[in-house]
């Protein structure tokens, strides 16, 4: 047989055991808080119709989703149906949309699974990645908008990812601001891509790229001049509050910062009216998480009242967000100790073959009080097993041979600190649960 | 925008929260069990390249195979590099393939995820479905065999799904089976084809289906005198006893079965010596766990010493099995009681906007404590609010208007009871856990 490549294929990751049991002790974390907040799972399936997911991501997006190849028959058409998803927001508009009669009017929604994107893999970017997602359909409610942030924020808390940044605008401020300063329609869009450039670019280069799209010259005048301004944000306040979406602008984000200024013990919000994101589904508030030590973006979203509606004949508001799960997965792992937890409570020896059925009752008695326990399949002398056990990173190790079975007893060694006991059968789930918890 | 279709693709699923909930239970009890024998996480992606998929499964099998589109200049092209993985076993092994020198030298793995098949889709099968496998690679230890058995077991043991069976045999004995009745290489595999078929066509059907294949007339008549006898077994044990195979097969079928015996409290294991699995990858003890009430397979595995082999130079002595979980999942879904259980803890009334900040706090301190807590967003008077809260189907209904905001208290309402009782604001926290307990 010829030699097959081992590797995962492009772009996708495989997780050895430490690595698996670390993203779903996170996964678990989010899950957690999102189920606090009053969060439901919502599970759509990997794989969508063409049609549901074409048109939705723009040009670049649609690009960069897997299809999948007709089968059978059809297979030599060379056509595809059905496609990956290439996130999980979409998928759930059309579910929603799908049962809305049987969900509660306002459906509080998560999920947490991977997508899939054709992109050019690179560090910190994959093929097969994790997404968290909360979403809370059918309200219009500003408290929505708030309990959205609350969220995202309190599973950064419950991760313990101190000092993380939230900057809030809405849309209705950067529509305030095309008003304002007389942008005309055809480039608002282009305005906004620049402002939304900010990060990368800094203001100077905000300030160089409006000079090239062509706006008329005392709306750039009077944007440049602004922008350069160190009270650039009393300024533009002052402008807004001539006009209607301004103020709504300003009010709405307004109320969502200071609500949840009250609820960040470790992180901070702040109003940040050129903050764009780049999707142009978003409606009001608009958001974006940060973490310190230029990790970047860990996180998005904002209200988006228009998405439903592509599978629904009438309008339904929607906010949500999402974390950016494998950044703060790569900065969490980072800060992880050296020496990872053991992966074994209790390793049971095995004297000699015989003995397998006494291996296997007395693992049960630990399994049955909630000690995990593994046996011994290395073979041949004490030795060998004890280092198979240390090998597993057991904490215990239980060990038998014919005078503690004439004894009705059983030895035990504590790993970590080379202590061994004899204890009576009768007492070696509590003697061991005591080793255990000593360490924990 | 043309009305799009809203269900999910053919032979696919959405889960709506109290399956998704429910599913997510039960895949964490499997995830318990599996740790505490000692298995580990290994995760694979959900794509392979094409090559690591086919030939692995059969021709029926690789029509199967959901392949994925070349992306970019080569879409046109309609040809796939990818493919959906089809099981989890064949990746499992590419993967311990490439990792071997970081793993240990016995590694015992399990896995929870969903496969792709393009099955034609009906009750009970679906082209996206899960699956939960063992394997302990590296061992050809006969507890190996007996551990994949028992933790298995207690699987069904903890999701209280009693009465199970467990049919067991060896390729060896199937193997000696050939030898002492004298079936020729080339009908070999047919004659086990016939054989795995006992479940559906009863013994006259597998006679006759004997019949069909043109054996020597002697080893026809022996075998199907033998199989219509009342005393098969005892005849069988009899002809194998004068064969290597036959021998070695007895011995390590009634091993295993006396050791797994011992450790099923609400289930069964017997030696099946016309068991054959359709996979022919299997080299040792194989089995089949089948579930009361005639829902069928609901698990099977065994040994396969030669399929890590497809990926390596050398050959890694494995043994394993996967649980039927949709078909486990349906049993216990119809068991389940009428009423769900509650989908939040407390549910926060907000009594005019303004109280948003107050209702955020505690909401906050609920959630601090452990107790999952809402915020209100239908808004409108206390009567809607409560009805909101009935439909979120909460435990709990928080109240807080002037006269208990002024004299520092909040208002807890049972649901289930209809009591309700004024505390003052510290004591909030333990009142509503105290509720909680009281109904748990």
């Amino acid at each position: 047989m010829e030699k097959q490549q081992l590797s995962p294929a492009s772009g996708s990751r495989d997780f050895m055991p430490d690595d698996a049991r670390f993203r779903d002790r996170v996964f678990a974390t989010v899950k957690g808080v999102f189920a606090a907040h009053g969060f439901e799972p919502m599970e759509t399936p990997a794989f969508e119709r063409i049609e549901t997911l074409s048109g939705k991501y723009g040009e670049e997006g649609d690009k960069l989703i897997f299809k999948i190849l007709k089968r059978g028959d059809k297979e030599a058409t060379g056509l595809a149906d059905l496609a990956l998803r290439y996130d999980l927001t979409v998928p759930a508009m059309r579910a929603y949309a799908n049962n809305r009669n049987a969900l509660p009017r306002i459906f509080k929604r998560y999920q947490i699974g991977p997508v899939w994107r054709a992109d050019r893999p690179a560090r910190g970017r994959f093929r097969e990645f994790y997404q968290c997602d909360v979403d809370i359909i059918g309200s219009d409610a500003r408290l929505a908008d708030i309990e959205v942030l609350v969220t995202l924020a309190d599973v950064l808390e419950a991760l313990t990812l101190a000092g993380y940044r939230i900057r809030l605008n809405s849309r209705h401020v950067l529509k305030g601001m095309m008003t304002v300063y007389g942008v005309p329609d055809a480039l608002s869009q282009n305005v906004t891509t620049v402002l939304d450039k900010f990060d990368k670019i800094g203001m100077d280069g905000v300030i160089a790229g409006l000079a090239d799209l062509g706006l008329p010259e005392p709306a750039y005048d009077a944007m440049a001049a602004d922008l350069a301004a160190p009270d650039f944000e009393e300024r533009l306040r002052k402008r807004l509050a001539d006009d209607d979406d301004g103020r709504l602008g300003l009010d709405e984000a307004d109320e969502v910062v200071a609500h949840v200024a009250t609820q960040l013990p470790n992180g901070t919000i702040e109003f940040d009216p050129i903050l764009a994101r780049g999707l142009d589904y978003y409606t009001g508030p608009i958001f974006e998480f940060t973490a310190p030590g230029g990790a970047g973006s860990i996180g998005g979203g904002g209200r988006y009242d228009n998405l439903a509606g592509m599978f629904l004949r009438d309008t339904v508001p929607v906010c949500g967000g999402s974390l950016g799960i494998e950044r703060i997965l790569m900065v969490l792992r980072d800060r992880e100790t050296a020496n990872p937890p053991a992966r074994v409570d209790v390793y049971v020896t095995v004297w000699e073959p015989a003995d397998a059925a006494d291996a296997l009752e007395l693992a049960r008695r630990l399994r049955a009080a909630g000690i995990s326990a593994e046996l011994d399949l290395a073979g041949g002398r004490i030795g060998k097993q004890m280092k198979a056990a240390d090998n597993r990173r057991a904490s215990v190790v239980l060990m038998r041979g014919p005078d503690e079975k004439a004894a009705g007893t059983v030895v035990l060694k504590h790993m970590t600190s080379g202590d061994q006991q004899t204890v009576a059968e009768n007492d070696m789930v509590g003697v061991a649960q005591g080793l255990l918890d000593a360490q924990a």
